[in-house]
């Protein structure tokens, strides 16, 4: 117990040292020591705490990728990558970390999910949080005033991760964005058409395109009484209208924020509301909406927007939606949302721990893309201030994801994880310096070809790999084939053979791979 | 100069606290807490520290990739992609940290250069170092035993940043690995066969390919009267011999590691051979060498590796070579180089940074691929320590990218970051709608196509538009086409316009540029 007592007294003594460094405002080196030192009988205590038991695992929050879940994510990386494409899109890459500086006060509250890494000497840094800020960074620091680029790369955020529902640590963003200082709702108009396209063609069910402004939304709650200093968490209560029914967001917006109930009301008025072009015109000629200049501007450009969505042929899924409010702090104009109405294509959590997030995650996770105007964050990084204006939609790639496999689980259709068009094989012995040789061949004539790194292996386990990998044809040799010049090409699906010149191999084989 | 030594003592008053703290066994929560505390102080010290100044720049020793550099980075991405899917290669993906433990003793001395994330509360996490130990990984935690796999990823050394000559601290590796128990030296084979495809078809110029092996490096030593303990550290000055003169790399041994003049002598014997199957021949007679049993097995696998490379028809570019010493400590077998063997290929050092290296860099710049047998270290991470023979080839990707820039920004060739096949423009005002919906047209017939966002673009700025981004044709409307019913076509290059019914128009865009 004299022990205990002789501890506590030396964390007061270090107390002491801690705030005498501050005094003195003592060098970081002096502390980066004594943190070494601690750091140091850390490591030594869990040599201490028995044998160590070596897990064998990923970090939490992440997963490696099998490669049939590669094959399928290559296939929506390629359907959304045409998309961007289609669109005029060059592409750029950021590096995974960024000063920690450049990260400073761009996400609010979020910022206590920054991944931070270890102070080894040198520069302060954190993993990319998201890629819009490293784009605003790019284009600040290279003094880029007009680019339409797509990134596609991961993120990292020390969230409570959800992995049954798609939400992970280390997840992929897939982002288009427009910058550049443009006439009004054209950039903003194609952005929304680009996520009809690609959330169309990668055919994951009835989707619906929330949008608003930003201006109609601090407009809104200026006529309804709302005080300035109370308009961004406010807009983050509304922007649980999705998640909480109306009477929970008004009692959040009323007894936690202290709003008058009269206000709330008022708010709830609005927030209910849906349509089209026609709302915004209704909204225009509101006697309290029409008093905001914001919201005036807001539901202006909305009407704009909209008869651009009609020559896009893309109204049919967007709906103007008041409540939309997405939390990020950088939106200054439209902010747009999509998310899947069909029922069904929800994992169900299964965790205990994802059940505790339950409420909050089942209406969200219908998220698959999102998105807005952000005139103002490349201005924070630029030196004099200069502004660029831009605009951008984020594809929620892990839900896709994970809506993807379920289907490919569910359905009986195999994915191929390989793109092998012919097995080299052989029934007899000895030969397989000659099924080298003829693979070799193959490659070199642009034949994807594959050979069993075996002397002598049986034709059965040859032919067995075909059926497992989804291989369409064989190409066996023996000793009769090797003396008349030709090779046995045999088709798996059919079983039916067929001999073939060697000269003519390879167009036999490409002309039959060209149809499978 | 009081307060100084109050601060002295306090110090000392901290050792102390570690020291009892260390006796007593502390729990680790107290000392994190302490670490806290200080970390906190360092960070209000900073704050302190004058006007902060904000640094527009990425972390020392990356770099962004712009969309020119893009381009060339995909189109080399493709080249190496379609070798290994013709090599029926699946690929696998794996997050880009790992637990710090997983890292653990795998890289010796160049554990160091590992990045640390900071420790904020739960696992310990280092950003992964290659992509071969994570691959291990993998293949453990998934009792995989059989797979042939690639990985393009990006990997993380905090190692000394020499970016004009390809060296970053975040760089792409681009991993090929034949995972499995099979019979000797066919997949080695394949991976040699691979790395010559890659490198002819990346046309970087001539290349050269060594080959040696682990044990007869070890046997070469025993043979040459190496004391056992100091195989390893004897092997990393052999690995100078490409950037030191052999008289050098003698003193080393002698001097430095204590090696008898007369071994040295020996090994200096050995290391300046080079040859091909009749080399490994030789040695299996040679009287020292015949003496070693490693030895024997990785000359008689060396001449079975050389008969399988003729029927690939790769030995012009394989040399045999006992100077080949490769650092990492997992190779167990065979392990091989290339290297680039025309001038004028290396970017020359321009900073004085760089001017320091310049002697060890001098000749490995040239090194473009590598790899080798590991045949223990997924055990290494296997409970039951089953092992899981494997083969590898790591490409060099940066080094080609570097090359690759060098060679576009030479070549008159201009690089397109795009791919839109049309513009669609105007030269009358007002017919921004009717742009936009011929432009939406478009895009549902699945044609790449841009349109400027502005009111009343002048067509001349259209018209550059598509000069500087390499833009071939322009859909050009006017208030008589609409008329018609037809679109003006316009070839960029030859200013040549004809009217093209609108009907016919996406087909008539997909022929002319399907030929481009």
């Amino acid at each position: 117990m004299a022990d205990k007592a002789q501890i506590q007294e030396s964390i007061k003594n270090q107390g002491e040292v801690v705030r005498k460094l501050k005094v003195e405002k003592a060098s970081k080196d002096q502390i980066d020591e004594e943190v070494a030192k601690l750091l140091e009988l850390k490591a030594q205590l869990g040599g201490d705490d028995g044998k160590h038991q070596f897990v064998l695992k990923t970090a939490k929050g992440t997963r490696d990728y099998n490669p049939k879940q590669m094959a399928i994510r290559e296939r929506v990386f390629n359907t959304i990558v045409s998309s961007f494409k289609r669109h005029g899109a060059e592409t750029i890459d950021t590096p995974v970390f960024e000063l920690k500086e450049t990260l400073t006060g761009k996400y609010g509250e979020d910022s206590k999910l920054i991944y931070d890494l270890k102070d080894q000497g040198g520069e302060l840094l954190s993993l990319r949080y998201d890629l819009t800020v490293p784009f605003a960074r790019y284009l600040a620091m290279n003094k880029i005033t007009n680019i339409k680029r797509y990134h596609i790369a991961k993120v990292y955020r020390r969230d409570n991760p959800a992995m049954t529902r798609g939400r992970y640590r280390e997840f992929y963003q897939c982002d288009f964005d427009i910058a550049g200082q443009y006439d009004p709702m054209i950039p903003d108009a194609e952005c929304l058409k680009i996520v009809h396209e690609i959330l169309s063609e990668l055919d994951l069910g009835e989707f619906r395109i929330k949008v608003n402004d930003r201006r109609i939304l601090d407009g809104m709650f200026a006529v309804c009484g709302v005080p300035d200093d109370k308009f961004r968490t406010i807009c983050s209560t509304v922007d649980k209208l999705d998640k909480m029914s109306w009477e929970d967001v008004k009692n959040e917006m009323v007894k936690e924020k202290g709003l008058s109930e009269e206000a709330a009301d008022q708010i709830g008025e609005y927030v209910s509301m849906q349509g089209g072009m026609d709302l915004a015109e209704r909204l225009l000629q509101d006697q309290k909406m029409s008093q905001s200049k914001q919201a005036c501007a807001g539901l202006t450009d909305m009407k704009l927007l909209f008869s651009y969505l009609q020559l896009f042929q893309v109204t049919d899924k967007v709906v103007f939606d008041l409540s939309l409010a997405r939390g990020l702090d950088y939106y200054t104009g439209i902010i747009y949302e999509a998310v899947l109405t069909q029922a069904g294509v929800v994992p169900a959590p299964v965790s205990s721990e994802a059940q505790n997030g339950a409420a909050e995650e089942s209406v969200s996770v219908g998220s698959v893309a999102g998105g807005g105007r952000y005139d103002g964050l490349v201005g924070m990084f630029d030196p004099k201030g200069r502004k660029v204006p831009c605009v951008g939609v984020s594809i929620g790639i892990e839900r896709v994801f994970s809506i993807m496999e379920q289907k490919a689980e569910a359905s009986a259709e195999k994915v191929r994880t390989t793109e092998v068009q012919v097995m080299v094989a052989s029934a007899q012995k000895n030969l397989l310096e000659e099924r080298l040789k003829l693979t070799s061949e193959l490659w070199n004539g642009g034949i994807k070809a594959e050979v069993m790194y075996k002397k002598n292996p049986k034709l059965l386990s040859q032919l067995q790999h075909c059926e497992d990998s989804g291989i369409p044809l064989v190409a066996i040799l023996g000793e009769q084939e090797l003396k008349d010049g030709v090779v046995k090409l045999r088709t798996v699906a059919t079983r039916e053979e067929v001999d073939v010149s060697r000269a003519d191999l390879i167009e036999e084989i490409r002309k039959r791979t060209s149809e499978v």
